[in-house]
């Protein structure tokens, strides 16, 4: 794909790429900007047909088809941000857990953390070394967002979710394991919070010496827990991935789902932006974590199967709730569902961007 | 079982009567009450005892056999209220649904709703004719309970969750086609939620006429709903099953999972009380909700699987938070996991009864 062959220098996408990092500053924008998580993804056609011919981890391991990934929705879109395609576990590969992506089960440990001898044996790798194909990957992208006036975030897990999966191996309801060692273990939960926060912190300022101006942190299983344990068990270590990841002087977005209950305490890890999902609303979010974060979020992915008036409807409220407040970035609460319709998301994008053009 | 001629009839449990009913008026006790949902459980070796020998279903329909579960936390633990062995989804079955239990799959509806014709063939069932072995389990129950001065709670599944079943038919992640039927078809959705409101609300009603002497509505899947989906679409249906359900003059427990961002929402549906999972600090929650309704919760289950000092600081925690305050009664803010030790929820039980002794 030469993406750089097809650019044309509308006004709008010339305004794109101040829009994003703009509004992770909290200062004034022409419009509203958007991006999706999992905006590169199975609802797209071109998507699929890569995935017919390569595995996930294939087409994240290869820096060409990462790049090429990454790509798919900003050809097919007028979204204000690229993310890098990637995936949150490659890290714990780099530290001597054994990764694979089972078709219809999702991602799965073989040999999952399950003594504390396991964790002091988990090694820390240099990001380089372990995890070049992402790098190379944002400098491959970069080089066509560049032409194209559109940023690149970066992403790594944070260390809770990363622990839920070296802990439990694969998808769990009640994460017992993860729950059992963190309540019963503090001192050996601790060093395992401390090599995963380090490790996913280095390697988000990796990304951004190869490139990315943005970094976000996906914390999708916080929400599982009580808002005092995330306080006292979890928050310090995510402080830590914010704090290493800040040295590389990018915006930092925070990402976490069924976080309604805990939000000032993810506000207190330092990062310039709180992702929220959609089982919050986003003026009761704001007010919580306060004027001096900006806000990511944060429609129902769910809306986007609806009809285009009501998904309209849905998009406006939010667009409304927030007014003309800087620092809001537009994004569903998760990623985009495989069954999105493409239209919608186009319609989607575009209809954010009028409706907030200021 | 003769549990009668087991009675021993020690101070504590002369009180325990009045202690659960006087929280959810929010009058003082003499300690905090406390009772477990699903405290009759696979957990319990007398219940797995029943378990290899019937189904659940089984179990919920043969009223002795309801009622034999309903009183093996009662004769084990020194809890505060039983809970009538039931389930949520024997209504829609009396609507025309078909309801099985498939062994590690859980509840599976064979002929889900999937048209606007479906909700309209939808027949509301008297509840004496459809549910009448949870009424008379009710009734057998009273009569043991009665000797050991323990009130019985009666339940039912809250319309949103109710609708999640009839129309995902089993377990959906992302409860898409029950959105898309809210979202897209409103006057469909309304008229389906109207009849599983008033079957619920008379399901209520029917418990507390043949002995329940409190009436919880479980909402185990609203907390997926956006908080202003909740208000708009599913709130005017919950407070119709608590307006049909207040008829019988007894305390309405309004329970749900995931609510953090939506608790002034359920408040407004009129219930005593509301039940509130892990995922919330109590205290805030109580902030939300306000004094003048009583609260029950919140122990994350998964708390009970801990060493028990782990256990017992989180229970500590949560009575802390609440002060003398009086109407807290104490729970898990879900149900009891089947890995939980008995000897574990033995010690809550006590512990909350100890530490809360004004």
């Amino acid at each position: 794909m030469d993406a750089v062959g097809a650019v044309s220098e509308s006004p709008s996408q010339l305004a794109v790429q101040g829009r994003f990092l703009r509004a992770c500053r909290r200062e004034p924008v022409d419009a509203t900007p958007i991006w999706l998580m999992r905006q590169a993804g199975r609802y797209m056609p071109e998507y699929r047909t890569l995935r017919e011919k390569y595995g996930i981890l294939d087409l994240v391991k290869t820096p060409e088809l990462a790049c090429a990934v990454t790509m798919q929705p900003i050809v097919a879109f007028d979204v204000d941000a690229a993310i890098i395609f990637a995936d949150i576990l490659p890290p714990l590969e780099g530290m001597g857990l054994q990764l694979e992506f089972v078709r219809g089960e999702g991602p799965v440990i073989r040999n999952p953390i399950r003594t504390v001898a396991d964790i002091d044996a988990l090694r820390p790798p240099p990001p380089e070394a372990a995890l070049g194909f992402t790098l190379e990957a944002i400098r491959l992208a970069r080089r066509e967002l560049d032409a194209r006036r559109v940023p690149l975030i970066g992403f790594a897990g944070a260390p809770f979710t990363l622990a839920c999966y070296a802990i439990e191996g694969g998808p769990s309801r009640h994460l017992v394991r993860v729950k059992q060692l963190m309540m019963n273990e503090p001192a050996a939960w601790d060093r395992l919070m401390t090599k995963l926060s380090t490790v996913a912190g280095e390697f988000l300022v990796a990304q951004a010496r190869a490139g990315a101006q943005a970094l976000q942190i996906f914390d999708s299983w916080c929400g599982e827990l009580a808002p005092r344990d995330y306080r006292h068990r979890v928050l310090p270590h995510v402080t830590r991935t914010v704090e290493i990841a800040r040295t590389a002087g990018v915006p930092i977005i925070l990402f976490g789902t069924g976080t309604a209950g805990m939000l000032t305490h993810l506000n207190t890890a330092g990062a310039d932006v709180i992702g929220v999902d959609w089982r919050v609303d986003i003026s009761d979010a704001w007010r919580q974590i306060g004027s001096d974060t900006a806000i990511q979020g944060n429609l129902d992915p769910v809306a986007l199967l609806a009809d285009w008036d009501e998904t309209r409807a849905r998009a406006k409220a939010i667009l409304d709730q927030v007014g003309n407040r800087p620092g809001h970035i537009f994004n569903l609460g998760h990623g985009v569902l495989p069954e999105t319709p493409v239209d919608q998301v186009r319609r989607l994008v575009d209809f954010v961007h009028e409706a907030s053009k200021r």
